[in-house]
């Protein structure tokens, strides 16, 4: 194995000192344009790179969080992407980013986030099987599922950390807000059948309908996709006797549904029918939708994030469930409808 | 300094052999509980962490890409990034996350690049210096400027590469579908003032302009944001002569446009104003714009991009510029007026 090449071999070969061969590699620092010429061509000749890992060989330290993703069109991600990058980068951390598939469990690229050393991993709109997301513990590395939990498939609780917004309780506040307004055949287009998100509002939906003495009067899935969401709204409302009243599991499906319901199905939002959504991403409060939604409040979720993690990488692991609230957002989907003539 | 443990040491301390300590830590691979336990206590015990950087110190090779960007609020960026890091991930990279602030050059996150060891640099919606863009193909490291050329402040060519949209003939066909499709009054909302892709789309906006005999009606500047770009909007249309055809330099702003034009304006597009943007994201297809727009091809985008790059780390450092052509994509926001009577 042939050693690297160290600064002292450049600044021997370009003649000059080992300082101006790091000032040449300093961004910004000051060095002549001879001396700069001299180190480039001498490390050009060696191969040399400055400042190289070794640094992190010897802190045990990458500096580096891996973020799994699994799917980018929900415009809520691109958000989480851009905070937890400048979040972290202030911490002196840098997102290395892994695609996972879709609905499928991420494990298949965990042995590769595992080879660039990182110090931490973030885990959002993936899932991880519990072992692994155990072994990752077990090897001391952090793992925080963003806005997803992990089902407890038995045996105690998991090694891992998550934060999530109150997504039960954001579910009963829709619920809530439809029956108050007045709408009385209520439906909902869930989102991916096996995902926490979607599975935590329906249940907090239909359980606060009971609660009100109301029935979940029809149910889709979009699987969180603007096109099959479309395909769920036609299904939907393809009966005599239409819903009223529709809570759709986030906001990309529900924009999918409020176009398919004014555009292909000539129906009138909210005289017709009433939409909420969930997440309150920003093309929710576009003039063209202006969709009354559940707020998931990403800063402090980006908060809890960033926090847990860095304290897991630099002391204890102690994992912890962080739950952020919701917050109902009323624009112009969601009316007071007359009272019944039924 | 402190030697890092190797499996070899966990092995002995574990009391397996090494190629269980190597199983344990290969997702998927089999090893009994009873095993897997010994191993992941030693290797807690010495801190040991498997398939260390010091990989990438024998091969110098990081296997990690640096994505600079400055914002994500243009829908057209999540797209870049989901996909260039999925073609990277195939070809064994994967795209460390480094945000810069908009409008200006990128120069600070330089140093933490290289600190990085990064294989080479995408450079997405944020600008270089040229002075440090070719400090870094002097060091071996390959830039591309992905929708972004860098101005060429004299001296020669640049070092480094670039793949962007044809957005010059771009520009061209926006002007001649709204001048063909009969609108007189033409205006333009401006992206932000120094990136090429407005500087661009701009100029060949107005020479197809003059060719056709037309002159630009009045002119504004929406920094490629929603909010700038709605105000820029209310500038245009506050006189009593109001313009009849809009080009907006992006998507993003020409929704924007969109819903001033039509909920607080009171104006019908494209009866009273004819509007084209540019990028074709995917929400310019979402039923309530159908915006008439100008499509940025981003598949050869991202091939050419990852091409290049992929090529010149492993080979001869060679730049190229790459243009990808564009196409008008006709919706509901232009269409042919009627004759003048003017």
């Amino acid at each position: 194995m042939k050693t690297a090449p160290r600064a002292q071999d450049v600044a021997a070969l370009a003649k000059v000192s080992q300082s101006a061969v790091s000032r040449t590699f300093t961004p910004g620092a000051s060095v002549s344009e001879e001396t700069r010429r001299k180190v480039l061509a001498a490390a050009k000749m060696l191969g040399y790179r400055p400042n190289a890992l070794a640094r992190s060989l010897i802190t045990r330290r990458s500096r580096i969080v891996a973020l799994v993703m699994s799917y980018l069109d929900n415009q809520f991600y691109p958000l989480v992407i851009e905070q937890l990058s400048q979040r972290l980068q202030k911490a002196g951390y840098h997102v290395l980013m892994f695609i996972a598939e879709v609905d499928e469990e991420a494990d298949g690229v965990l042995a590769e986030i595992l080879d660039y050393q990182v110090d931490g991993i973030i885990m959002a709109s993936a899932n991880l099987s519990p072992r692994l997301a155990n072994s990752c513990a077990d090897l001391g590395v952090p793992v925080v599922q963003f806005n997803r939990v992990m089902e407890q498939r038995g045996r105690g609780r998991s090694k891992i950390s998550s934060v999530t917004s109150a997504n039960e309780s954001g579910g009963r506040m829709a619920a809530r807000l439809l029956v108050e307004r007045g709408y009385r055949r209520i439906a909902l287009i869930a989102g991916l059948e096996n995902a926490s998100t979607s599975i935590e509002r329906e249940r907090g939906f239909t359980d606060e309908l009971a609660v009100l003495e109301m029935r979940l009067w029809n149910r889709e899935v979009g699987h969180y996709d603007f096109h099959r969401a479309q395909e769920a709204t036609q299904r939907l409302f393809a009966g005599d006797e239409r819903p009223d009243g529709l809570f759709v599991a986030n906001d990309h499906m529900a924009i999918a549904a409020l176009d398919m319901l004014r555009q292909e199905l000539n129906l009138k939002v909210p005289e017709d029918v009433g939409v909420i959504g969930f997440d309150d991403v920003p093309q929710a409060a576009w003039g063209a939708y202006r969709l009354t939604t559940v707020r998931q409040d990403l800063e402090p979720m980006i908060d809890a994030t960033v926090a847990l993690l860095c304290q897991q990488m630099t002391g204890e692991l102690r994992p912890a469930d962080i739950v952020v609230p919701c917050a109902l957002v009323e624009r112009a989907t969601v009316r007071q409808r007359p009272p019944s003539t039924a």
